[in-house]
């Protein structure tokens, strides 16, 4: 009946609804001495806050977060890190005709199901608002990772059945574009899509990657806490993620040995406790063997469903158990896909800050 | 550092190598009085035993796994499971050759990088045969869940680039033929493409399905433990696993709402606590909406990689930096995904043991 | 580095120091359908606030708290509690003179020594001004627990050497005097030698006992998270304890087995399981046997140190190694001890509402 | 229902009953490189072994332990270390007179009204027996600390009334006598003590003291998993404590401030941060200061009831709730707190393994 924390070095325990008067978090674990500010994690929650484009929801939430607790004269002491979100737009709607009603593809149902109580107002707590916390927490991670040269960034690839030409993959591109997208060619196309979609009154999925640069080789626990096992609980737990690939992904499944495993020479380097480094060839295993980073980049790519929020009629039940049928009008996004994107980077950050806690050294001081 | 224990309250922690004196398990939080026998793990060990048929390794373990304590009078008492699997083939190779080599898609490298010391003999712990101690653990997870009612069943689905044809689909196909296949009309395929891989030196993907009938509605615990969240790690931690789907999976990314949202029709019937039960008209979501279970069966498909142990060439380093090459010869699984089958049910009975614990109606005594 | 959570299902993380904006945490856990408004919280922790009477700190804060999630139309809905506590009598002190010092006694030292930055504004987190989430996340528990009949007392049985009259125990006194103490005789005692220790400027030391009732038998998780164990970390986590005894405590190093052993006669009753339940003659034990309730009054006593913030003066080193003197003036607590019993109230709760949702019974549904 | 696993980093996890085939454990976390053989472990086993002297019990058992895994060439290798020790004594007695009955004092009752099953067979689980374990584990956490200059010691202070003259302490002493004592001076009174009880068919209690020198100063993680919450746990955790101390204890409750609070002086010396050590002139803390280690030497104190396997018939019920009289023959140790002086220090040694780990310094690597 927990289930709200994340993390076992690098934890953090979230709380807060749709509807409710705010969002918070207890970020545990951040060593001391990182400089951290609320303006350093105020830009990721503002790339993933609604109304930022006309493709997504319009609801209007400021997103302001506050640091409550566990930094003084500007870093972390390495005491727990309160942060704060009020909810601003709570605007008081109608839920009368679907408070009883069990949204299609939603948590309604389970929650139903599990608890026999449920805050109707806009999912509750299964609402995607609860994300913008992992984002603001994500920031925290980010600012230790960032002491290790650790770099992580998100992409959208694709939108339903349109996808990006890798070929002119651009990080650069991410920041200009209303899809986080790094590829300037197909916005237009993704635009098309959206406007029809929009139009229909339907939904769309979506496709991202994530990638992190600059992780040192060994992180992760075998057996169980490995890196690609965490990542992969990581990404699952973002709502409406349905899939989780790392580097090959489910393509490994039709390939051959002689094609999958990448070939090392050397690098002619060597790390902190002077073992050599390898090059690698290529990288199909996206950064990860035997659950273990290999200081490549680590790629991972999710699928996010299209959200069930559509102005299509579809039946389903109440809670009483008569048939009914419902349809979703309101301020939601079509692709939520889209801003899941920073909300993907966030989660792989909380677990790469993690892993590094995790790995430190021991030197017997 | 740690990383070898699973699950919160039904909980296992493993230990063994490859070439060590044995494996062991101890399982945590199995409540007393469920009907438990060696024999009744012994079964699903045999099912992933090396050597059963010419497709898989020759290597032979006899695998008799021992109960330890836990168990009293033929049922279990509450306190701890211990599991224990003697090595018996640990024959005397020499691995002067590989000693110092790392081989490319294994987990050498990046183990030499994080330990600095490293049992090379058999992939020591990161080889697969940890996975024997997931399959007994999993076994005594099989014997609570089927007290609720829950079955779980996996197949092979495909080997490479061949897949079955669903509509052959028959659950009582899988015993029948070395594939854990229910497509009795690919056998021959798959046989033929394993003769080709045989001949070539080489390895070959495979894709399967776990699938868990009978769960009730409500399993999983937001919002970081959700039941997806939870099975997408589970099948990760799996050597080998590259990709994890719940439903739909990755195709979701492509899919438009008003086709993903499966719709819900009164069942006429209720739960014990007598909340009315939803039919539903179709199951994209896999069984899973919002991390809580729906009461359908449960979906999990996953991509297992071609093993990198190959008898073709391949380019390396050594532990000292030097460049190398590397051949594998000896007792390797052509395509470790078909052993994987009863590997992936084991871990999700686990998961789905634990979920069931946590979830446990609290009636205030 | 993490370490600001307690409990496993049920499960309380904190935040806050003393001198920053708010406190604040995250209950996790606590089953859905159970009634709880401000208010339940509000009356514990205006029995810890500060200020209530001449014998404790003058400092001034409302310790108003707000329930920010977790919470509808007035019962819980299973998702996480947000709670928080603005701190609104950060009076602007000048710190300069202490800033550098560490004063004995006080945690100031290790503090400096593991995080290397230190908020030395009251304490920051060191300071007891924490407790007051454990007293609010506690007030959760209790509620809870009240639907299963437990109920958690809390008195002082001793400041200093003087100790009250355990035949004049009378529960009903602890609310009717500042020292929250049973024995209305030893009233006049204690706030003589609170003055007298006043005047000296010195501070004291003080006992106290927490009693649960009505607690099934059964509680405890064998070997490790015994339920004496758990009970032992919890007030042993509070500041200023030195010392936790269950039942005859310390004392029964010196007793005989015939003297120790509590006898039982049947009670005539059964519990809901259909099993017998045994009346005990006597409760040496202090209700836990072998780490498990035995349905007997549980019963834990403590030790709370003399806080070090005295005006006598005392030898110290400041943070860059030279040897210093410090004289505590301000608003604190000559006895600690005294407003320590609402928290071990709160904690006891705590361990008692995780250890109960533990101990669900599985019914295979 | 589960809580046989101890620790965060360094995590043990153990299985055995008193009268089965074999106890065991997984010990995860240990750093690699290590070195450590059977003979490290078994040297500590031995102290704990029963029959070693004509005060504790006769049953003989030679607690060979084996390791199974983690171990490569004498060094640890990073992964789960297992141990077994096989159980040899396993007489076949007659349980059936006992096996109905609840022995008073003893877990019987409460382990029969939680898991309605019950290995009656020596006290099976809740037996002493265990602990082997608890030793065997503790045993892999001393050869880690021993890198970082870390020395733990035990040693009897009390039997029943009778106490050590604390002028007379002489650690070389403890390894002299049967009653690992420290003083010479002791050792008849307590075995003409010993001699009296057995010749009464009673038992007695039992203090003891562990004492760990050369910690560093800051281990601990506040505010919950503070150093001496933790250790408090650990050694409540063992079977027949009732009572923990750390420093004075339970006397600070009686103290003064002025007393109380240790003064430091600079040492001269600074750490591995470059930061300061203090000189303290007194350890009333037993230090621990704000739950984090100070440098100091730890103390911790408990008290071990006496067992309740008496020749004095004394009343219960069995397990129809019919009235019965239990009178305990066999071979039990009259003082149980005499072999708890090696189980106390294993745990205090696995409590400083574990917040020695999380400790680790992050260097942004």
């Amino acid at each position: 009946m927990s289930g709200s924390g994340f993390g076992t070095l690098f934890r953090v325990s979230t709380f807060g609804e749709s509807h409710g008067p705010a969002l918070g978090a207890v970020v545990e674990g951040c060593p001391s001495g990182v400089s951290l500010t609320e303006a350093d994690l105020q830009s990721d929650l503002d790339r993933r806050r609604p109304g930022q484009s006309r493709f997504t929801t319009q609801r209007r939430e400021a997103d302001q977060v506050r640091i409550l607790s566990g930094v003084f004269e500007g870093v972390t002491t390495g005491t727990p890190i309160g942060l704060l979100i009020e909810n601003t737009d709570q605007r008081s709607r109608d839920y009368s005709k679907i408070k009883d009603l069990f949204r299609p593809g939603h948590a309604d149902y389970p929650y139903w199901k599990k608890y026999g109580v449920r805050d109707y107002r806009g999912g509750g707590r299964a609402s995607a608002r609860e994300t913008a916390m992992r984002v603001a927490a994500g920031g925290v991670a980010r600012k230790l990772l960032s002491q290790s040269g650790v770099m992580i960034r998100g992409a959208l690839t694709g939108i339903g059945p349109e996808f990006i030409d890798r070929d002119q993959w651009d990080w650069a591109q991410v920041a200009e574009n209303p899809f986080f997208t790094p590829d300037a060619g197909a916005v237009a196309r993704f635009a098309a899509l959206m406007e029809e979609i929009g139009t229909a009154g339907d939904s769309i999925g979506a496709t991202l990657e994530v990638v992190a640069s600059g992780v040192p080789a060994g992180l992760g626990e075998p057996i169980f806490d490995r890196l690609d096992a965490d990542l992969a609980k990581a990404m699952m737990s973002i709502n409406a993620v349905k899939g989780v690939e790392i580097g090959d992904g489910m393509a490994s499944g039709t390939m051959r040995g002689s094609a999958m495993a990448d070939e090392m020479i050397p690098a002619g380097t060597q790390d902190a406790a002077g073992r050599a480094d390898a090059e690698f060839l290529s990288n199909h295993a996206g950064g990860v063997l035997g659950g273990l980073s290999t200081g490549q980049e680590i790629l991972v790519r999710m699928a996010v469903k299209p959200t069930s929020s559509i102005r299509i009629p579809r039946r389903t039940i109440d809670r009483h158990g008569a048939p009914a049928e419902v349809v979703t009008h309101g301020r939601h996004d079509p692709c939520v896909g889209i801003r899941a994107v920073p909300i993907a980077e966030g989660m792989m950050a909380l677990v790469l800050a993690d892993h590094l806690l995790m790995q430190r050294r021991f030197d017997g001081r």
